[in-house]
């Protein structure tokens, strides 16, 4: 085996801990399926993960702080909320389709992070919801949007946030198509 | 304990499983846990449940089955598109509120069914959707809905699908509430 550096091994061993929890779940892999999956004796194993839970958070939450740093980011921008939603609709279909094992995991696995790993995940995901929060509401100030029910954003979320169950690389339509579809919908939804 | 018939006591383990496998998935509830859960033995409790595989089918699949029906009578019904959406909209939030744990096992651990039990469940799930898309083909033929790529249907799924996660039995909102904001906004995106 090549010698590869922490940062390498880190990103081998979350991999295939993806392809491994979305295939059979969290709690069904073991530890040692996960050492020999990735070459590496328990030891060496527990050195780069740190734990099986810190290992969840990892292959969770890397996308989810990816999405939030990018989304936060375009909330600055000096564009029409109706901009936002749709530059928001691409990121997040995008994030889906480039790894949608990474958020089956989310999907099925969220709730076997326990402790204080469970509390920080909640709270990033309440700061990506705050981005969605944060566009409508701009929209909402500005004219462009009517004043909805707040749950109305839990459809929003809801209509990208299902898109692991059935989303495909190489599909009939890119992301991109897909999303332009859904804001078409959703947009003539929350126009004033 | 009292003496049960075999329809009581099937009901009794399917909701101890829901809440066992909401709880901490399917993979980590075992038999034993299981058989102490509902007070039988392992010969008793698989008289009852047929296996394992079977009991997860059965936990994610009576509700679906229900919609189903109820789906598929309402297709029939001589009322608007739009009626039709606002009523699958309301059923389906309802049965979610009223079973939020069997849904989460929907979710979670639909991926862990195996071999036919599986293919079925594929099959009754696409029989569901199916009603989706009867009903908004039906809005577009009578003229009250544009068209839209089919994959708005996966928006409109996703915002229903998603609830599991967030919906909560005596929450702010009743399901019907919740359903008239998301119907607002969803035909809103509808209408031609």
């Amino acid at each position: 085996m090549a010698v590869r550096n922490g940062t390498d091994q880190k990103a081998r061993i979350r991999r295939e801990a993806t392809r491994l929890f979305a295939k059979q779940g969290y709690e069904a892999t073991g530890i040692q399926e996960l050492s020999e999956a990735v070459g590496l004796g328990r030891g060496a194993l527990y050195h780069h993960i740190g734990s099986k839970q810190r290992l969840l958070y990892d292959v969770i939450a890397t996308h989810l702080d990816e999405l939030v740093v990018a989304g936060e980011a375009l909330l600055d921008a000096p564009i029409s909320a109706e901009d936002k939603v749709r530059r928001l609709s691409r990121l997040i279909l995008q994030t889906i389709v480039d790894d949608v094992a990474a958020w089956k995991v989310f999907m099925h696995d969220f709730g076997a992070l326990k402790g204080k790993l469970r509390a920080d995940m909640i709270a990033q995901r309440a700061r990506f919801e705050r981005i969605w929060v944060d566009i409508v509401e701009q929209g909402v100030r500005e004219g462009d949007f009517r004043e909805l029910d707040r749950v109305a954003m839990m459809a929003i979320l809801g209509a990208h946030n299902y898109a692991p169950v059935w989303l495909k690389a190489r599909g009939r339509l890119s992301p991109g198509e897909i999303s332009d579809t859904f804001c078409d919908l959703l947009l003539a939804g929350l126009r004033r």
